[in-house]
């Protein structure tokens, strides 16, 4: 079905703000994206952020307006994890099957590009207009140069509010009765580091890896840039007995770096500066409800639904959004009122699923890839997948390389660990996690799942 | 320990606000109460709200400043609840002990007398005043006639907000990184109803009870006022089959008090009236973290937690921080660094307990009471506590008739449901409910707890 052209703002020139209008442009929309940041192709980028992993739904619904092959230029495939124990070389963890992979990017370069498409497409872009105020009945919008300035106003017939956690669109509506809202904060704050590249442009750890130094309550990450750089996040406790408030000098940050990450010392210099230099983020997972309101405005992405980033999915939850607003928008045509509904009654379900992985997935990166529990349990897992790849598939692998719904991944999830936490009380699991024993059991639990 | 006096301003001249007032005042504070609204003594009180339930966290509040007594002189106590089921006589079930009782009072007779009570105490206030921003690093406020005004600025050293579930203070905090928020709103909305007095001013139902019209997913309640009135609220879900929705136009809502409420159909003309006078309001659960700013601002009652009406505990929830501050200057003194922690630590897990515990307290009195098998475990529960009334108090007594934590009762509530829920699944429950066996069984198990 085809749609009259409407005359559509999205507020916020991100990820989600870009490709929205991309895909609104080719249904024939006039569109203006305001942001009340300067245009990032115009400034250099403060790079405050972790590296993106886009992965299968980031993939589809760029692959839907013609983009992928042009973001794949920018990203590297990393098809597993390497881990840093202390006291043990580095050893390397398959993330799904042959040639599947996250593929990391970085968000300014992307961004920038995405911008570039957007306008190629024929969208307009209003930088340095901050939207003060909304009006959702009539989708009326006013910007100014501050709150108490003169607005100017402007009139239309749609708004998407694309603009992040702290969302200005959803603030408006969360002032009205009704509107459920949650946000939390974990305790763990982020900083982002740097490992620069080999004098020759080389990667100085492999280029083909998500690596990690789990350390319990913290843990470093590091994700390969096309430069030949590392770009990476330490996550830490703001308060505590090891935590940022307990680093207050170089000679502090030094011993820190020493103690827990001794195989990254050649770089300590190098980070110790960084530490200092770059801001300590906190993060956020979001929650609201509604997501619309009448046929006149909507969020998309993080307004609607901000996640921690332990899963990666932020963006490719955001992106989906977009993919699913399509696909109502092909089959709705003009009843927007259903299309808006339909988007939020399908999609929140998903995106509480994935807050919910990633909240949990922290625990799992930190402590448990460091447990030598938790490990057998994975290893018995991944037998079992690779004898039986149609009874099991992982819940990594269905949020990372499936397109089925996050909310599907999050309940099969819970009732694989159930099934395995069954497993792990068998006695002499240690010796016997390869035997038939295992195996039968295990098939026997599956289908009494199933029978339920 | 006594305080230096300080210059403090609190926000939100209703009840908690004018408590909070007479409560420093006794501390020799200078206190300026503002509010946006005009002064409630001046006005015809619009009534739009539940009636309160005074109970021994708020009377505890009251009599510690000399108001107990005063304030009783406006309230009807009520010990026990009538319940209304259709097609059986009105049955009464006792609150508590001889002697315990909750009080029925009307919102806006209290919080006139409180707002004398602090005018004598000698805190000034500055009605029609809208706060508009607050600096919280440096106790200003800023007031004006609107967002775009020019704002008049003062200078305190303490701020309290006690502005509500809707709080400007707590808005001013929640913009910071690391604050917590949540907003739940129930999909039930209310409306208040009111059943006259006899033409010779008496009461029309019994006086001295809570009158509770039990009818699954809604219900309606009646509490005394004074003046020989009921202030009834009909709770009632938004949409659906039977809802707010659906009663659009007189003869719809004559069929519905018909249908579900046949006992009042002397009051149907008045009760019909009403429905369309008064408005439809929602309910939120509202939850937040931090409550404080340095030594600075602190948020006190609804502002910090809101919770929904149907445990009555809302105001004696908001009197009892008041008290908890007190002990905390009194210990304190000047450090109210100290004073501020230990408030937010303290009292937190707490408004988190009767949060929970009110949310609960709906399904039970719209539904529960009406279902015999909920009766009959009340009916052990109740035999019990008679015969071993150091071994089982019920946790309605616990949250109403008690001094005890809100998040102890929560505690000791669940663990006597979990038992209940044992004892209940015995053969023959029904027949055997008064048997030595299931006293000794309920025995065993409280042993068991114990031994934990």
């Amino acid at each position: 079905m085809t749609q009259t052209s409407k005359n559509i703002a999205i507020i916020g020139s991100g990820l989600v703000g870009s490709l929205l209008a991309i895909y609104l442009r080719k249904l024939g929309h006039t569109i203006t994206v305001f942001d009340r940041r300067p245009d990032i192709r115009t400034i250099e980028f403060s790079g405050r952020s972790i590296n993106l992993a886009m992965s299968n739904r980031g993939w589809k619904s760029l692959r839907k307006v013609g983009l992928e092959e042009r973001i794949k230029e920018i990203a590297i495939p990393l098809d597993k994890r390497a881990m840093h124990v202390n006291e043990k070389p580095v050893y390397f963890q398959k993330y799904g099957k042959e040639g599947e992979a996250i593929w990391s990017i970085s968000r300014g370069i992307l961004n920038k590009k995405m911008i570039d498409f957007a306008e190629e497409a024929g969208a307009k872009f209003r930088f340095n207009e901050k939207v003060w105020d909304v009006s959702l009945p009539d989708a009326k919008i006013f910007t100014g140069e501050s709150e108490k300035s003169e607005w100017k106003e402007y009139q239309f017939d749609i708004i998407f509010g694309c603009d992040g956690a702290f969302s200005r669109v959803r603030h408006k509506m969360q002032r009205r009765s009704r509107f459920d809202y949650s946000q939390d904060f974990l305790d763990v704050g982020y900083k982002e580091l740097t490992i620069p590249a080999n004098p020759d442009g080389t990667h100085k750890l492999n280029k083909n890896s998500f690596h990690i130094w789990p350390r319990g309550r913290f843990m470093l990450i590091a994700m390969p840039n096309i430069d030949g750089s590392f770009t990476c996040t330490l996550f830490l406790p703001f308060e505590g007995e090891v935590s940022f408030e307990k680093i207050t000098n170089k000679a502090e940050a030094t011993g820190f770096f020493k103690t827990y990450f001794p195989n990254v010392r050649k770089e300590i210099e190098n980070l110790t500066s960084d530490f200092f230099k770059n801001p300590t983020s906190a993060m956020v997972t979001m929650k609201c409800y509604p997501w619309t309101y009448w046929n006149k405005v909507a969020l998309v992405g993080d307004s609607a639904h901000a996640i921690v980033p332990f899963y990666g999915q932020g963006m490719n939850a955001g992106f989906e959004d977009i993919f699913m607003l399509n696909q109502l928008m092909e089959t709705h045509g003009d009843d927007w009122d259903t299309i808006f509904k339909l988007y939020q009654e399908q999609r929140k379900p998903n995106a509480d699923a994935i807050a919910e992985l990633s909240y949990r997935n922290f625990v799992e990166m930190s402590s448990k890839t460091a447990d030598p529990k938790f490990l057998l349990q994975k290893k018995i897992e991944k037998r079992f997948a690779q004898r039986h790849p149609d009874k099991w598939i992982p819940v990594y692998s269905r949020v990372t390389f499936s397109e089925r719904p996050y909310a599907e991944a999050l309940a099969i999830g819970d009732r694989q660990e159930e099934i395995m936490q069954q497993i792990m009380q068998m006695p002499n699991i240690e010796e016997q996690w390869d035997s038939e024993a295992v195996e039968k059991k295990l098939l026997g639990l599956l289908n009494n799942i199933e029978g339920h």
